[in-house]
C-alpha cells in the first residue's frame, strides 16, 4: 500500500519545511500554559495590524475567483470581510482562555514503595491540516494547534491563496513577539504539496481534513498517517409509533433544513408503519413549505410521498434539501436500516415510549445516538467543547464532535530509585498498586 | 492503496465467518458486567472439562513440529502443559473479576434545560488478533475480547493448529452455557485468513498482532482497519553524569537481560562522556560476566567495549544478548540521538540531578519516560492493568502498555424533550453547559 503511484514523494523542499516545524514543535510542546497563551494573543495582535492588508488580498482573490466562475457558495464561503475577520480574531482569543489540555495528569499510581507512575497529557507533535475555500479555517486552525503544543502544516485551498498568505505572514509576526517559534506554523500552497503531506509519516502525527467527502476519503485510503475525519455523515432520524407528531415533525424539519449541507443534517426518515399514514399526512405538505424534497419507499410512496427512492438513495448524503423517507414495521427493522446504511455518525429517534429510546440507544453504533432531539446538536460548540478540531466517525476515540482533546495524546512518567524488574520477578518484591490523588 | 496486491480478498467463508461474528457481537456489546463474568466462567469451566484433551493436542503439535525443526525457544512458546494451562484458566477467571471497561459514564453535561449529553463506554465491536506459537494467548485474548463485550477473530500459529482447535471448541462449549452467543469467538487457521483479515474494515475495527517486527510492519503497512501495536522496541537508557554508579549498573543489566527478547528491553546505553570511562571500568566486566556483547562507538571503544557499533547498529533492536554503547557529551545529545533512533517505546536516564532528570522526562517523546528504574517495566500487569492486550508505540492513544481500555471506545448519548437547533441559533434559547454528576 506503500507504493501508490496517486502519491508523490514529497519534495525536498516540503520535507525541509516539516523538519523544521517538527523542531519548532518540540520546544513547543515544552512551554507552559501562560506561553501559550501570550502566543495567541502576539497573533491576535499581529492579524489586527494587518486587518486591512488581509481584507484587499481576500478582495483580491474575490475578484479572480469570480471571473475564474467559482460557485456563489464557494464564494461567499471564500469571502473574509471586516466582520467575519474581527470575529476570527475573537474566536482565537477564545480559545486561548480554553482550559490547557496539556499537562493533566490521568493516573497517578505507586507501583511499589518510592516507583510511581504517572500519565500525563502531551501535544501530539505536528497535525496536518487541509481545507477548503474557507480563509477564516486558518486561523482558527492555527490557533488550536498552538494552544495544545503542536506544529501544523496547513493546506488551504488555491482560491484563497493571497488571503492564506497573508494570514500566515501575520501568525508568524505574531507568534515571533511570543515565545513560540514562528517556524511551528507552515503553510502548504500547491497541490503538489498537499498530496506530499500524506507521505510525511514519521514527521506529522494526525491529518485533520476538512473539505469534501471524496477529499476526506482520499486521503484516508492514501496515508500511513492517523486521520481525524469523517468522509460521510448520512444521518437518520426513526419516528417511532408512540410519538408526538407535531414535536417529531419539528425535529425532522430541523434535522434537515437547520443546514442542510452539514454532515450532521439527516438524509433518511424511517418511520413506524402505525404513525406512518398520521405522520406524513401532516408531514408532506409540511416539507413542501419549507422546500424539502421527499422520496420514498414504495410504502411511503403509498402514503403520498410523490417521488420514489431507488436502492443507491438509502446510502446517499444529499447535503441539501432532499430527503429519503422509508416506512418500517418496528424499532429493531430501523436498527437494522441505520446499520445497513448509516456511517455512524449520529442518529436519533422520536418517541415517548422511554423503553423503546434505550433500545435504540443502547443498540444504534453511531459516535452520537440522540432522543428527542435534532441530530444537528452534534457539533463541539454545542457540547461546550469551547472549539472543534473536527468531527470523527471512527469507532476508536477520539470519536463524534471532537475538540482540544483530539490534539493530544499522553506519556507514561514513571519514576523510581532504583527499581528493578528482577526483584518483582524474583518475589523479593511486590508490587503494591496504590492509586494516588490525581 | 487500497489495491494491494500482497492481500488477496477475504473468501466468502470468511466473508460469512465475520459476519456472524459481527452479529453475535452486537447482542454481546448489551449485556451486563455480570453476563459477561459468567460467559467467562463457564469459559473456564468447559477448558477444564477439556484439559485432558488439550494437553493431548498439544502433545500432538510438539511432535510435529519438533519433527519439522521448529526451533527449541519456539518449541517452549508452544508447550501447553498442565501447569501453564491450568494457570491461563486461572488468568481467565482473573479477567473475569477485573473492573467491567464498559458502560463507564465519562462526561455528564447538562447543554440547556432538559437536553443532557452523557459519553457512555462502549465495546469496539469485533477485534481481529493474530498471534504466534502460544497456544495460551488464545484464551488469553479470548477472555480479553469477551470481558470487554468484543466479538474477535483469532488467528493463532500453525504450529499450534491441534491445540488452538480444541480450545476454540472448549471456549464455545463454555459460551453455550451463558447468554453469551458462542459465534462471538472464531479461529482463523489458514494464512489466506489472516490475510483476508486485513480485507474486513467495516467488520473488525481493530487489530492486534501479537508477533514479530516484520509480521506487525507488514499488517500496519497492509490495511485500512486501525492496528494496535508497535513494530520495533529500540529503547535506550541513559547514564547520566552524576550519578550512583552501582545503581545505574544495575538498571542496564536488568533492562537488557531480565528478559532480552522483550520489546522493553533496551538495545542501546548512552553514557556521559564525564562518567563513562569510570563506568566502563566497572560495567564492561559486568556484562561480560552475565554474557551480555558489547557494540560501542569509536570513545567506548577507546575505552575498552571490545566491537565496534555501525550505524545500522543504532537502529537495531537485537532481542538478545547484544548491546549497542554510545557516549555522549550532554543530555540534550542523548535526547537528540533517541529521537534519531528510538522507536518510541520506552526509555530511562539513571541520574542523581533531578533537574536532569525532568529534562529528560519532559523532551523524549516516547510511550514512556523513566528515571532511575528499569525499562522493563513498561508492562501492562506492571502497571497494575490487571492485563494486557498489547503495548502502542502510536502517537495516539491508547499508547503504552494497553489494557482493557483499548478494546472500548465511547458514545455520545443525548437526551432532550424535542429540542431544535434553530432556537440557539435564532437566539430564543441560550446553551447552559453545566457540568453534572459522573
Amino acid at each position: 500500500m506503500k507504493n501508490n503511484s496517486a502519491v508523490p514523494e514529497p519534495s525536498l523542499d516540503l520535507l525541509e519545511r516539516a523538519e523544521a516545524v517538527k523542531v519548532a514543535s518540540i520546544s513547543l510542546g515544552q512551554t507552559s500554559c501562560s506561553q501559550r497563551q501570550s502566543a495567541l494573543e502576539g497573533m491576535a495582535n499581529a492579524l489586527r495590524n494587518r486587518f486591512a492588508d488581509i481584507v484587499s488580498a481576500n478582495l483580491i482573490d474575490l475578484k479572480r475567483s469570480e471571473s475564474e466562475g467559482l460557485s456563489k457558495s464557494l464564494l461567499a464561503r471564500l469571502k473574509l470581510g471586516e466582520t467575519k475577520l474581527e470575529g476570527s480574531i475573537e474566536g482565537l482569543l477564545q480559545v486561548a482562555k480554553l482550559p490547557d489540555p496539556l499537562g493533566s495528569r490521568q493516573m497517578h499510581r505507586e507501583l511499589d514503595d518510592g516507583l510511581i507512575l504517572e500519565r500525563i497529557t502531551v501535544p501530539l507533535g505536528v497535525v496536518g491540516v487541509i481545507f477548503e475555500a474557507r480563509p477564516d479555517a486558518l486561523i482558527q486552525i492555527a490557533s488550536l494547534a498552538i494552544r495544545s503544543g503542536n506544529g501544523a502544516l496547513l493546506k488551504g485551498g488555491s482560491e484563497a491563496k493571497c488571503t492564506n498568505e497573508i494570514i500566515m505572514k501575520a501568525l508568524q509576526e505574531g507568534l515571533r513577539t511570543s515565545d513560540v517559534n514562528p517556524d511551528a506554523l507552515s503553510l502548504l500552497t500547491t497541490r503538489k504539496e498537499s498530496l506530499g503531506l500524506l507521505k510525511l509519516d514519521g514527521l506529522v502525527d494526525l491529518i485533520i481534513p476538512r473539505g469534501s467527502n471524496e477529499l476526506v476519503r482520499f486521503i484516508q485510503d492514501n496515508t500511513l498517517i492517523p486521520v481525524l475525519g469523517h468522509a460521510d455523515g448520512v444521518c437518520h432520524l426513526y419516528i417511532d409509533s408512540s410519538v408526538d407528531i407535531d414535536q417529531a415533525l419539528s425535529l425532522a424539519i430541523d434535522s434537515k433544513t437547520q443546514y442542510p449541507a452539514a454532515c450532521n443534517a439527516i438524509e433518511t426518515l424511517l418511520i413506524h408503519e402505525k404513525i406512518a399514514s398520521t405522520f406524513l399526512q401532516k408531514a408532506i405538505p409540511a416539507f413542501d413549505k419549507v422546500g424539502v424534497n421527499l422520496k420514498g419507499d414504495e410504502l411511503s410512496h403509498s402514503l403520498g410521498v410523490e417521488d420514489i427512492a431507488i436502492e443507491s438513495d438509502w446510502s446517499t448524503e444529499y447535503l441539501d434539501m432532499t430527503l429519503s423517507v422509508k416506512v418500517v414495521p418496528s424499532v429493531e427493522n430501523a436498527i437494522q436500516h441505520i446499520r445497513r446504511y448509516g456511517s455512524r455518525h449520529t442518529e436519533a429517534i422520536a418517541t415517548n415510549d422511554k423503553d423503546i429510546a434505550e433500545i435504540f440507544l443502547r443498540s444504534v453504533d453511531s459516535a452520537g445516538v440522540y432522543h428527542n432531539c435534532s441530530t444537528r446538536f452534534a457539533d463541539g460548540f454545542r457540547y461546550g467543547f469551547g472549539a472543534e478540531v473536527g468531527i470523527s466517525t471512527q469507532t476508536l476515540p477520539p470519536r463524534g464532535p471532537v475538540g482540544l482533546e483530539g490534539l493530544v495524546t499522553y506519556r507514561y512518567l514513571l519514576r523510581g530509585k532504583g527499581h528493578i524488574v528482577e526483584d518483582y520477578s524474583s518475589g523479593a518484591r511486590t508490587f503494591s498498586h496504590k492509586e494516588l490523588p490525581l
